[in-house]
């Protein structure tokens, strides 16, 4: 059966079906011109955005239904972590093609909808067109935040400490791996590229001790990370390559591949966070260290000047990092 | 120049220099992971998203650019009048195909801008991505509302006096205008097509004195309303055919090209709200009437039995509804 077949009303209910009940302060859910929910007092309200789209952001051909689902809300939970939000609602957007079969459209449902209840959010309405493109989805999140918790990307200063969630380079190898099928892969790359986990938790944790002075996510690499805190704060960065946590089994592939793996984790898309610290607030970052579930790593400082240096250990200059003004491709 | 030829970040900056200053709820706007606002007490926040993709929703060898934005808004601010809300922000989502005319891009913001600004709506974020595919814009609105003046489509009672703002048929008539580029095309029926104007005003002034019981907006044309809230309500409804507005541009059109306006104007997406009144409350009407900039007609009565009759003012049936069930095409 291929969603041509169904009416939007059938398809709909094809998505309720998949979905917790609704949690009481949603009035008015999936079904009418819009959804209507209470707000939350004394809380600050974070809202964001993004699309994924088949052959841009995710391949069809070797992307699960579910996958495809768990990725297109990933990205979003991931920005309300980089912001210390607690994730609320979401708001589903489909543009599906006419020959997409259901089973694959449920598939992606159950996706998204496996991935919210672990992060307690809610999906409050949403629309569905056809499209005679590729498959699309575009997803709309909304958290709150504390007023004195909001983790901008622009507070940074000169003698901060740089600090990563996690580890990096498993999305850029794991995707390879999809791409070559490789015999072999390694799957806890494959597993972090199809299926990232957001780290919402640590940011949750970062935002209630008002430990950073600055936090991005990284889905659009560390390089992008970098610059874009550099930029936002008015500082330049040393960064000590050696010091990335650079997931083994990327590492393994990179040096396989005759690439350094310090250069070729710098772009990947792993949904970590990067933030900075004043020196004398480390200790802010303890609970977040024990309770987040995840490592945090001290790969730099940010420094007067303003440029971003990648380093080795032994002091060796890596490269300049370009300062994302990759054309829109 | 294309689209492909600047980077993201240039993009997104004729994006921001069509808008106007934040306004002082906005605590972070573009240009971070997410935006972050402020919530007003005591009032219901109205969420809705809708996608429109050129070749579905609208032909960009007919749509200027800013017409594409304004429907894009349109859509969504037709929406939030439906359920009675006050407009507040919106994300924008854009997917451009690379070879897109930087010009028609900034075209389509100032579309969407005019009309925000009209509405007093703050453009607080969004996305930008490139697509194989066809250019597709997805918009998040959100309003407020207060608890008691929630307009849903479910509140319709047997013996409800069913309304119609303005008048249905300038849509389908000013599509197919445009796409035979006929001569002595009717420009206001044009005009209604490419800038419908969504009844914002008169939704807040229904809201505010409660008079409707159920309430929908007719995006998707007279007969799904008319289905949509007899459904959600458990009613049928006996509508007088002849007592439908309809545009007189598209009145001529239509019989000039052999169809009953009566039936034709059925499927006609004009931006006009449907809804029904307690006869008893039929003063609670006067404010919209009077302010609401739009005229609101009498067209039915809502029945206890569950089928919806089109009938001419002589008693001839015209149609029995089909209820919305078509395929998703």
């Amino acid at each position: 059966v291929i969603v041509s077949e169904l009416t939007e009303r059938e398809l709909v209910s094809r998505v309720h079906r998949r979905l917790p009940p609704s949690p009481p302060w949603l009035t008015v859910g999936i079904g009418d011109d819009a959804a209507v929910a209470e707000t939350m007092r004394n809380r600050l309200e974070v809202l964001t955005v993004d699309a994924v789209i088949d052959g841009v952001h995710f391949d069809r051909r070797f992307c699960p239904p579910d996958a495809i689902g768990h990725r297109a809300l990933a990205v979003n939970l991931s920005d309300l972590a980089a912001m210390g939000a607690e994730p609320r609602l979401a708001l589903l957007s489909f543009a599906l093609p006419p020959d997409l079969p259901v089973a694959d459209f449920e598939g992606i449902v159950s996706g998204i909808a496996v991935l919210a209840t672990a992060h307690r959010l809610t999906v409050a309405g949403g629309n569905l067109t056809r499209t005679p493109g590729p498959l699309a989805i575009d997803i709309t999140a909304l958290g709150t935040v504390k007023r004195r918790g909001v983790l901008p990307r622009s507070g940074a200063h000169p003698g901060d400490i740089v600090y990563l969630s996690g580890s990096v380079g498993a999305a850029t190898a794991g995707l390879a791996m999809l791409q070559q099928s490789a015999a072999g892969a390694d799957q806890s790359c494959v597993t972090r590229y199809l299926r990232p986990e957001p780290r919402v938790r640590t940011g949750l944790l970062l935002s209630r001790n008002r430990a950073p002075s600055a936090c991005i996510d990284l889905s659009d690499g560390l390089a992008d990370g970098l610059s874009r805190i550099a930029e936002a704060s008015g500082v330049g960065m040393a960064i000590d390559a050696d010091a990335v946590p650079i997931e083994p089994g990327a590492r393994t592939w990179f040096e396989r591949h005759q690439q350094d793996p310090r250069m070729a984790a710098l772009d990947s898309d792993d949904y970590e966070l990067l933030f900075t610290v004043r020196p004398r607030l480390r200790g802010r970052l303890r609970a977040a260290m024990q309770h987040g579930g995840v490592p945090l790593t001290r790969i730099g400082v940010c420094t007067p000047d303003h440029g971003i240096a990648l380093r080795t250990s032994d002091g060796r200059e890596l490269t300049a990092l370009p300062h994302g003004f990759s054309h829109f491709r």
